[in-house]
């Protein structure tokens, strides 16, 4: 028992896990060996939630039964839906509502009320489900939100395309839809990030995977997390507004002591490599579109933030951009990272509850001593 | 950096906190200088919940008004209770409905929006409406279930009567009032347990009250944590049923190698002070009862284990038997735990986020390196 304060956490090694590595001296990422390069040019998210949930990339068969069972799981109950209609007229925040949807999912769930609460394949089972409902949430609640109906997901598009095609109630191009599923892949599993961490930290108590992923969306939730996403396009719609060249813009910024988003990160002292690979396709997204307005923001942004603070960007300062020219509303982007990280959390929860621990740490007790009692009446 | 693995953290400090301290040798459990068994004797959970969150006793002017907002937010909108009584419908698991209504509440919460997230003033005021809130979800959800309607809070009662009394549509005796009460005050914080922990961690990225009372409900649930308390009372009714000596049926049951429900604990190495208090009102109940069968066999098998084990009781080894002569139903022991516990977690995460520390250990990664990926076609 050590009499050192480990606020944070920071270095602090509470488990072993086969799932991904960062190398944060070197900018790399890996899931289970494969380079978050390899893997965002040739495989699916379909076949990286395979490689992370069942530990190696499926064989055509193995994806194409996995794939047909996130198809089947879809669809979200009707009283779900009411609930999410509820909410979306209550004007709730995104992720608050997705947080109370995923909770609410486990009332209509249908693994077997018996199973133990470390059972791998029953708790991937019912994962895949979370993960396969996420989407279908997030899309209702949004176009409830902005007076539309809710669009049946289609059984002949992938995960990615289905969202944006339940989204916007047409089917993307390629060129989107790929976009899209790359993104959902880097982001699908990063460590033990704060969000993950609190899902394990739920299940730890053998408690269940829709605890589990309640407890992460939440955490994600805020703006030093799954947050930063959003706070970046808030900024660089505000230096568009500004009228001012970017560069004037974030040194009149740092000058007055602001905070720049997207910028550091706890495990990376160099460019995040995930960044590297969004800010790619953001370029190509304003090619296609004509215009490369927020790709030569960013660019410019990140020069100066590198020139003048030695900060590298991290992944939200690209998925901003790209986001923003698929046309996805600013404040979905951080459910969207939740709709790809839900992969981590479960398969984190299954590796870790696969040889329990209960997390308990301690805390230092710095409050008063010895205090005498007095009732009411005396005080 | 340490290279220890810390799994489970056991021993690890996290935080500074002057809310709660155990001396685990000792058997002693002190909030901010006030031993629990004072506390216990002569402070309503009122005061309670104003020690953890104000850093003192309140006066009699401070409680009225504390008291008066709590029972101002007792009231749950319309919408959460439509969700409710779905869930209830749907034969949720108790704790399960919990997390999702408290979740839900956010949409209808009157916090500023602007709000910084570390606001103390404003934070305590939404943990206030949550933990006057959650007794009137329990109490809804446990009577829906049960083929009966909800029945309104009652302003003249406090907190502990008012909860008795919407759960049965009767005001409860004095003696009920005050033995429920007083098992309020004695949970109602207990250090860096699994669920107040967790909603430290989600905090931590500055997330927000309900996100972070949403994590620890839903670790609560667990069967490592909140769970035992009624695992305690089924096991005790497995001995009545069994029609065996209590003394019998403990030792059967070691022999065969079970578990038996509420000895030891992670941080206590004798009796649990808090289950000395509830042991003494099993009795008292049992006596007003006119039996005293479920404290006897309660004793007995706290002597066996004793001798035979070296294991003491904690707290859920008689809140069982208390809450059943109470005539609670068993699955809504843990909630009640949350009811209570809710002034723990609030009290934590406000102090955390004082001097906030986002919370992101690391793992060990224990595999594959540098994996040759192969396209899908190739697999």
């Amino acid at each position: 028992m050590s009499d050192d304060l480990k606020k944070g956490l920071e270095g602090v090694l509470v488990a072993e896990s086969e799932l991904s590595v960062i190398d944060g001296d070197k900018g790399e990422l890996v899931y289970r060996g494969y380079t978050i390069e390899d893997l965002a040019k040739g495989a699916s998210y379909e076949e990286v939630l395979y490689l992370l949930w069942h530990g190696q990339l499926p064989d055509s068969d193995e994806l194409s039964t996995f794939k047909q069972a996130m198809v089947d799981a879809r669809d979200v109950d009707e009283d779900v839906i009411s609930t999410v209609r509820q909410l979306a007229e209550a004007d709730e925040d995104p992720m608050a509502a997705l947080r109370t949807a995923v909770s609410m999912l486990s009332a209509y769930d249908p693994a077997p009320e018996d199973a133990e609460p470390t059972d791998e394949t029953v708790n991937l089972e019912t994962g895949r489900r979370i993960t396969a409902k996420i989407p279908t949430i997030i899309a209702a609640f949004t176009r409830i939100r902005d007076g539309e109906e809710p669009v049946e997901p289609r059984e002949d598009l992938d995960h990615a395309a289905n969202f944006l095609y339940m989204l916007n109630g047409e089917e993307p191009d390629d060129v989107l839809a790929d976009v899209f599923d790359q993104a959902l892949v880097l982001h699908a599993d990063h460590g033990l990030n704060a969000s993950t961490f609190s899902a394990i930290v739920t299940a730890s108590t053998l408690s269940d995977v829709h605890s589990a992923v309640t407890s992460a969306i939440g955490t994600l939730k805020g703006p030093l997390h799954g947050g930063a996403n959003q706070d970046v396009m808030e900024m660089l719609k505000e230096v568009d507004d500004a009228e001012m060249d970017p560069l004037e813009w974030v040194q009149t910024a740092l000058d007055e002591g602001r905070r720049v988003s997207g910028f550091g990160h706890r495990v990376y002292n160099v460019k995040d490599p995930r960044a590297k690979i969004l800010g790619e396709r953001s370029k190509e997204l304003g090619e296609a579109a004509g215009s490369l307005k927020w790709y030569e923001m960013s660019t410019t942004i990140e020069e100066y933030m590198a020139d003048e603070k030695g900060l590298a960007p991290n992944v939200d300062f690209y998925s901003a951009s790209t986001y923003y020219q698929m046309g996805i509303p600013i404040d979905i982007y951080t459910p969207i990272f939740a709709m790809s990280r839900a992969s981590g959390w479960i398969a984190h929860v299954v590796e870790y509850t696969e040889e329990n621990r209960l997390i308990r740490p301690r805390a230092r007790y710095t409050g008063p001593e010895d205090q005498t009692f007095t009732g009411l009446d005396e005080r």
